[in-house]
């Protein structure tokens, strides 16, 4: 979606929107007080006193009304220029207005604009007249404390948007509600995936039984693959002492993302935001040849970062969640295999998950920022070269990102194009030589000497948390069979009749797969139902003539269409949608 | 291994030993002076000062020797007592006495002891005459800081233990060395389990490779097993608001074993030193009817706890571990089932992993303990009688432990005897009225009213970090099959004719196990050693029989048949061998 704020025309459309929406507040609720009102990624709010009154979602249409008369009315929208003491004296009546008037510097020039009765405080700018506000929308209310204090009293803030035209506001609503209905922090809750609790703690998620079948199938598909392709998994804990984080640099770069440091007896420990110190200590730890390498360590890795609250969404961005991170320690000739094996793995599974829409990213650093890169320009041009030799070689198309590296290395990031929304990165490949030289790491090579091994930094799923999120936006909640947390349902058509045969076939089939026996004093009709809107993939029906003839009877979720065979074709038929993760 | 500090009768000689082994040392080394001399679990020690001079462990036979001389001489032991003055006077010239001396009340009643030429300032008691020092060893020596401040200057300790024959002394030297190489720590070492660095942090285990194998196997066995009895497992976050430990009474009765609070933004975060809290917290996520329960919530739950850095030891006492934990939500009504189950479960397991000797301790509260229990004795009647009709049922033995009850409910540990030292608890079962009280948690019971359900918590495998020491120790090392990090070493017998075939097999048997192909350019024998030295269960021995005719040699573990069969045999046999879990 649109990002509004960014876009110049319409954050001043969407500016003025709210100065309208003011405009017709004042008029309907005469007492209302206005704090602030800046425009947003999703458009714009206005912060609002209404001296004891209300104004609730059911209200906005009559807002809107009155906006659109007022945008007919088209009074010009005039800004005029003051100094501080004009400003006080013109807002005295306004607490709010004179709050912020205060906390402004005595040089600062002040404006204020006009529109028709409704004067306000702003450093705009606006569009010229009211007559442009045709194309908006007030979209929902909320409470919002004045300054963000809780101490203070609560503000009605009413959110809205809008655009230059009718059809593009119409076409940025039905995406507003498509992301509403894939939303995962809905289809999160009604599937029964997790929950967050400010008791347990903000950003710190609780996944349900069914959100750990999905993670841990997730988790057991990524883990064989890399197995497959000869990567080690180890299990190192989450925190550390303080002292890897000095060794590693994180201290000094990443400490305003970490959370606060424990003191332990006369050490101090912390809780770590990433694994690589952990997964470097795991290198040095044993001796290597030139032989050994690449060595692939790999781990499903609880880190934890201080986010803000404010920042914090669903399982998108938590403060405690788990990496699917891998670190490649190989000699310098093998980059190029290694990287390319990396994307491989990363198109495999996009393939097998289905993951169609992505772009590749080249991060590559900024010449002249000799500060945030590693000064070495014989290494940089050396690994950028690299990099995309293989990108070249692979055949796919990327765009080259100048000053977007990592402060040790080049990288490539994989942007998924997600049905709703921008895109995001879910997996990245980095190119490191910083670390590894931090941690003293090193391998005999060939000739006999101790070389320092190259690392790359590697995540398919980036973290499992946030996948999830994805991909429960991307298939709406509707899961494939293999990661389904229920995959089949079993309803006897007639309690009295068919349970008995329903049981045994729910036993024999429990064994092998996720079932649920649907026996429910509830008609047919209504359990199938059930099964529709709990989006199980497969629904069995059992009545008298699958009791009769042993044979069972299934549908396909969203499907009308019945197909009946026996057991054991419908083991297989089961067994290879599984396989084939459709 | 018996506790000598805890005989009485060993503890008395013991410390006359300690005596025996200063006086020899003093003769030997006339310029020693003596700190402090106490018995120990393990025997005694003695931290020496040798004024520059130096003790290493090939000293210690020299010193036995002077010990054996001295206790044949045969001197009376006599107890002599003073007033803190005239121990002043007699110790004058040792700043040691002099410095334990000054730091006694005015009204100590003092003692020295003499035998012979040598006199200490000691407690006592001792045994009457040298002569019953017979049965001793010196065992290791260690530096130690003077007063355990490492500001201070570093003494000599010297280890050593008595008995008294010599049977049970030599009963005792071959448990050490038994214990010595069943240890854990260095079992682990050896097959690259895992390893804890300082710079990663103290009682913070790094699982490497062959270590996560393991571990994994462990997990998928007792999570399978799980599900199988109708658990459901979660996934949630290793720490949490402080409020959620504040609701469970963590924060009052266990703030002693957390780590330190973490503030973050306005509010107190904290490692969780048990998931019980979040698990309550899953459970009253949702409405329960009656007909919902048993709920079993189960999750391989990572907790964390503050250890004193001298109390962690390896993986069996850690400050970050995973427990195999799980809750039983049930009514009053089903305690006794799920507890039989519970306990079917921790039995089926054992046998499994071929766990024999244990005994099972019920744990009651003591009546007059009004502080430490709920107080309420019908619910205490109440479940204790039912605890103790569920193992009646059982028909197992138990032994009563009273007063030693968790301050919420009673509970039964099975204790397991491992091959050295001292029994331990693994698993557990503890019946809980107070948390879900603290939580409000509830169901809708058959008769439409709200009640509070019952907790179990239980454990099968306590954690897997400690399952895993006491695996390590119980089978030296030499894991079954299933739990084998390799599983098979393949061997070419020759690597010029053989290695082509060897690979074939490899390729093939590595799809479906774990296999490792030992092709150095080393002879047979010396490979067919290594995989003996790294306890590889099932060697493959690959020579001109085997290629010309497709067929399979192997060994196992410990053994010297050979057997001889085709590849299908050969996986057939193995899955066998695993599945049986042999």
């Amino acid at each position: 979606m649109i990002n509004i704020k960014e876009d110049s025309k319409l954050n001043v459309l969407n500016h003025s929107c709210a100065h309208l929406m003011a405009q017709a507040i004042k008029r309907l609720y005469p007492s209302a007080m206005f704090w602030v009102g800046p425009v947003i990624e999703e458009g714009f709010y206005y912060d609002i006193d209404l001296n004891g009154g209300v104004i609730t979602e059911e209200d906005l249409p009559k807002i809107e009304k009155e906006m659109k008369k007022l945008a007919k009315d088209g009074k010009r929208i005039v800004r005029r220029e003051l100094t501080k003491d004009e400003a006080l004296e013109m807002f005295k009546n306004d607490k709010y207005k004179v709050d912020l008037i205060k906390d402004m510097t005595d040089d600062t020039v002040i404006s204020a604009y006009t529109q028709g009765d409704f004067t306000d405080l702003c450093r705009g700018p606006h569009v010229e007249s009211v007559k442009l506000l045709k194309n908006f929308k007030l979209l929902k209310t909320s409470g919002a404390y004045y300054k963000g204090d809780s101490k203070n009293q609560m503000l009605t803030r009413i959110y809205g948007v809008c655009f230059e035209t009718k059809e593009e506001l119409e076409k940025h609503l039905t995406e507003l509600e498509e992301a509403k209905l894939r939303d995962h922090r809905k289809i999160g809750k009604d599937l029964g995936i997790y929950f967050i609790d400010d008791l347990v703690g903000r950003g710190l998620p609780m996944y349900l039984p069914n959100g750990f079948i999905l993670w841990n199938e997730l988790e057991t598909y990524i883990r064989n693959k890399e197995i497959k392709n000869g990567y080690k998994h180890v299990l190192t804990p989450p925190l550390g002492n303080v002292n890897l984080y000095k060794t590693s640099g994180h201290l000094e770069h990443y400490k305003d993302a970490m959370f606060p440091i424990m003191e332990v007896e006369d050490e101090e420990y912390v809780l770590r935001p990433m694994n690589c110190p952990h997964h470097m200590m795991i290198y040095g730890h044993d001796l290597h040849s030139y032989k050994d390498l690449p060595i692939r360590i790999a781990e499903i890795a609880r880190d934890s970062r201080y986010e803000a609250s404010g920042a914090l969404k669903g399982i998108e961005r938590l403060r405690s969640f788990c990496q699917n991170d891998a670190h490649i320690f190989c000699t310098p000739e093998q980059i190029e295999e290694e990287f390319k094996n990396v994307v491989d793995l990363i198109l495999e599974c996009y393939k097998e998950l289905n993951i169609t829409e992505y772009t590749f990213e080249l991060s590559l650093r900024d010449k002249n920022d000799k500060v945030k890169y590693h000064p070495d320009d014989e290494m940089w041009d050396n690994a950028e070269e690299r990099l995309r030799k293989v990108m070249d070689d692979i055949g796919l198309p990327y765009v080259e990102k100048i000053g977007e590296a990592a402060f040790y290395g080049p990288k490539l990031d994989v942007q998924v194009k997600p049905a709703v929304g921008n895109p995001i990165t879910i997996s990245t490949c980095q190119i490191d030589f910083c670390l590894p030289t931090k941690f003293d790491l090193k391998y005999v090579d060939s000739d006999g000497q101790k070389k320092t091994p190259v690392v790359l930094h590697r995540a398919v799923f980036g973290s499992i948390d946030r996948f999830i999120a994805y991909y429960l936006e991307e298939t709406k909640g509707i899961l494939p069979l293999w990661l389904a947390p229920t995959q089949i349902s079993i309803l006897p058509v007639n309690n009295e009749y068919h349970l008995e045969y329903a049981k045994d076939i729910y036993n024999k089939l429990n064994e092998l797969f996720r079932c649920e026996l649907n026996s429910k004093d509830e008609k047919l009709s209504y359990r199938m139902r059930e099964a529709q809107t709990s989006k199980l993939p497969l629904t069995l029906i059992l009545g008298d003539k699958e009791k009769e003839e042993s044979l069972i009877s299934y549908r396909m979720f969203g499907s009308r269409e019945t197909n009946t065979l026996s057991l054991d074709e419908f083991i297989t038929y089961v067994n290879d949608r599984i396989k084939s993760k459709n």
